[in-house]
């Protein structure tokens, strides 16, 4: 509370809980946490659950490359440091978009345990739902939209995941989905009836 | 568009737009850049703003030092190249706030007009209101609720803005409060009238 005691004029501050935005939005705020191999379709499947809740009259928002490397994260780049770094800033400001009371997805393949488990130590336990988009490399590389492995084969992107850096799969996540085997509306069932289980959807849909 | 041609399943890439989101919210996604000394009430305002739009149904989110000093910025001190990097985050954030659907307000002193209009360049005219929240230094002076300005006059805090360092006053601000004039709902009336004047609330209310 600050209180103006100088002039006449009484400013209160008051703020608003997570959960009051949470009872607007008939939602609990969250961060849906992707993780897995370029190509494992973490992002086309964020944007996937985004649509179909959108269409049930849930507010979501992906954070992801194109709107987190370009803008709040284009001052790192791909060393042990910056890696850290880029996650570390992710996990932040999912934090402040699940208390924005938002269903909040990162699409990231954040490699690293240690990285992906701060994220989750800056949440409440049901706030931070980690999906593991699981596939095999050699499917992702025959995926390769980007081109990016067969770049990292040739040697021209170092430290490429699964090619010359490691990924470390989730001991726990809270869902594993191989995108090889489950199409993408099946995947994206998947997490809605996780979502509706946990009681994260509000609205009588 | 990422379209999967390396097995039979076809996963195509869907994103909504921004004024998908916003017509969900009914209101249009900007930012609220509030600037101004320390005591001049950018935070106190910012929360009265959001409590008044949340009565009347609008999603609001307000960045300020609580939040933004100790998670996502909790790597910056107070230099130069920090102070400019701490804006700067801020406003990437912002926009991204602003995406997302939600009326976003910031509350830092932001001393700089260089920073400010950074962060106004990444956002549309329309999207992009800078509030100037006013008082004069000696008011702000005798307010001082956290003890700043005496801890700056005694030489305890160095570079205090208004004390040892330049606050440059914004040239153009889409709205300029005086808070020693204005009591709390006046001033917080001022920014919900100037919202409804430009379209951005789109409740019957």
């Amino acid at each position: 509370m600050t209180k103006n005691k100088a002039t006449n004029i009484t400013w209160q501050k008051s703020t608003l809980s997570k959960s009051e935005r949470e009872q607007l939005l008939k939602q609990k705020g969250v961060v849906i946490w992707f993780t897995g191999l370029s190509a494992s379709g973490k992002s086309t499947l964020a944007f996937a659950v985004e649509e179909e809740l959108y269409n049930r009259g849930h507010l979501c928002y992906v954070l992801d490359g194109d709107n987190i490397r370009h803008g709040l994260n284009k001052n790192l780049g791909f060393s042990p440091e910056d890696r850290e770094e880029n996650i570390r800033r992710i996990g932040e400001v999912s934090k402040l978009f699940a208390d924005a009371g938002l269903l909040t997805m990162t699409a990231f393949i954040s490699p690293y345990r240690k990285d992906r488990d701060l994220a989750r130590r800056l949440l409440k336990d049901e706030e931070f739902i980690e999906v593991y988009t699981t596939v095999p490399l050699e499917i992702a590389e025959q995926r390769d939209p980007k081109g990016l492995y067969k770049k990292a084969r040739a040697g021209e992107i170092k430290e490429f995941t699964g090619i010359s850096a490691p990924y470390e799969e989730p001991l726990n996540p809270e869902l594993t989905i191989d995108t090889s085997k489950l199409d993408l509306e099946q995947s994206r069932d998947r997490i809605i009836q996780y979502l509706k289980k946990k009681g994260i959807l509000k609205k009588a849909n």
